[in-house]
């Protein structure tokens, strides 16, 4: 049971890392993140691979947080602010009245990453995906559909960053992710751990409803407007999801959806039938 | 063809509608709203039920906009700024450079719109939905899978604000529209027009996976948290879509695609297979 530290001043420098939060990110600087809200707060506390390093609540929200960091390490503080205080510290209206410090702890590398799922198993792999909200999108949307592992290019977005964490409702705390280097190959990989991967493209000669999905599928999704790279279309199979003529454009968050659904229910299918 | 007409005032009152755009919203003052980007002007060009009432462009662009404002009546004036003034009409740095403002025209009836739709079709109902995120999330699905009409109760927002358009990618001006009064009994109105309502919620009594969809679908979506009243469930087909344990959580957009593919997906298969 952690102990409880009042905070009276937002100059303390025992909450810098909650200071304007906002404004900046702490991502990259040592591993470290920010979690906001209930909901994300109790994922961190349960997920395998992090560790709360301190809380942040509005003193009238201690009673309702006790029961969530409850099973945090004896050292791990819990500060207390008061409203206008935590405000202070956060550098706007903090009506949420939570907040952690994360820490990503001994990330496995992709192949090890995937070499950890065994049996039936679906993962993700994000090309370019440079948006936040996308980003936490996806990974809400793999998070819901149980996918095993996301991959992700050099060239995404870090899924840490706040924004993405809060979009994701912690759904980046949930599903394990890898960061491939560049000019890693992506489907080698995928290949070599017995992953057919799927290459989402409005060219793909198969229409997503088509797909019978296998026991290991590997779904590839590269940003909106320039897609996945040419040559890894090449070396997958081409899906496409149909849409109305004049308006073939999914966000890339859905396009996951989507196909993670598919992926799901035909694995539910053929399992109940099996 | 429209008239160019140079604007080297911020001030001018003709340009007036765009001022400070990011600050205010013209929807309920007369039916106006803003349409941004290149994208979305070409959706308010071609739509029906819309029409134009003045561009706005800057100067260095006024080649690249010739052809998609070209169709537009002679007494469409299309204001030209150079790129300092423009900034200092919107409010903010207007990249895109490309505004105008469009004007909704004799929308009709929750009834006359059914009535419209012969045959096939899928429409979306939105219940509660004050997200324009997600409103215009909704939108862009809509339009993606080529939904007859989407019904909006009284507790939903705007889908003409300027942020629930940008997001739909022109998806609100592409599928029609209509507003349910407070207390219109949206069941019986899909009934009498042979819809049959399937309403998402998590306690569905079928899976999607399991819904081979017929001629005329309603899905009935409500806003993420309360979900949809008890008793419009209790009069349609419950449906949910099964997640993974620990993560029942799929923001409602994407639900809303998940769900309109299976149905686009599942027509498609009955129709090539007669």
């Amino acid at each position: 049971m952690p102990t409880i530290l009042p905070i009276h001043d937002a100059d303390d420098p025992r909450i810098a890392a909650y200071r304007d939060i906002r404004e900046r990110d702490l991502v990259g600087r040592q591993g470290l993140f920010v979690a906001e809200g209930r909901v994300v707060l109790a994922m961190l506390v349960a997920a395998t691979g992090y560790r709360a390093e301190s809380v942040l609540v509005a003193a009238h929200r201690l009673d309702s947080v006790g029961d969530l960091v409850a099973p945090l390490a004896d050292d791990v503080p819990v500060y207390a602010a008061e409203q206008p205080v935590l405000d202070a510290i956060a550098g706007f209206p903090m009506h949420r009245g939570i907040l952690a410090i994360g820490r990503r702890v001994d990330p496995l590398s992709p192949d090890a990453l995937l070499a950890s799922l065994s049996g039936d198993a679906d993962v993700l792999v994000l090309s370019g995906i440079a948006n936040h909200d996308n980003m936490g999108g996806l990974f809400r949307n793999a998070a819901a559909f149980g996918v095993g592992a996301v991959l992700l290019d050099a060239e995404c977005c870090d899924p840490l960053y706040r924004k993405a964490i809060r979009v994701s409702v912690g759904g980046v705390l949930k599903t394990p992710y890898a960061t491939l280097a560049r000019g890693d190959d992506p489907v080698a990989l995928l290949e070599r751990h017995g992953f057919a991967p799927l290459a989402l493209t409005p060219g793909g000669a198969t229409t997503l409803a088509e797909v019978v999905p296998g026991r290991r599928n590997a779904v590839l999704l590269g940003a909106e407007g320039p897609g996945l790279a040419a040559d890894l279309i090449a070396r997958a199979r081409g899906v496409r999801i149909d849409m109305a003529a004049g308006f073939d454009s999914l966000n890339v968050a859905t396009t996951g959806g989507i196909v993670l659904h598919h992926l799901a229910a035909g694995r539910h299918r053929s399992t109940s039938s099996s």
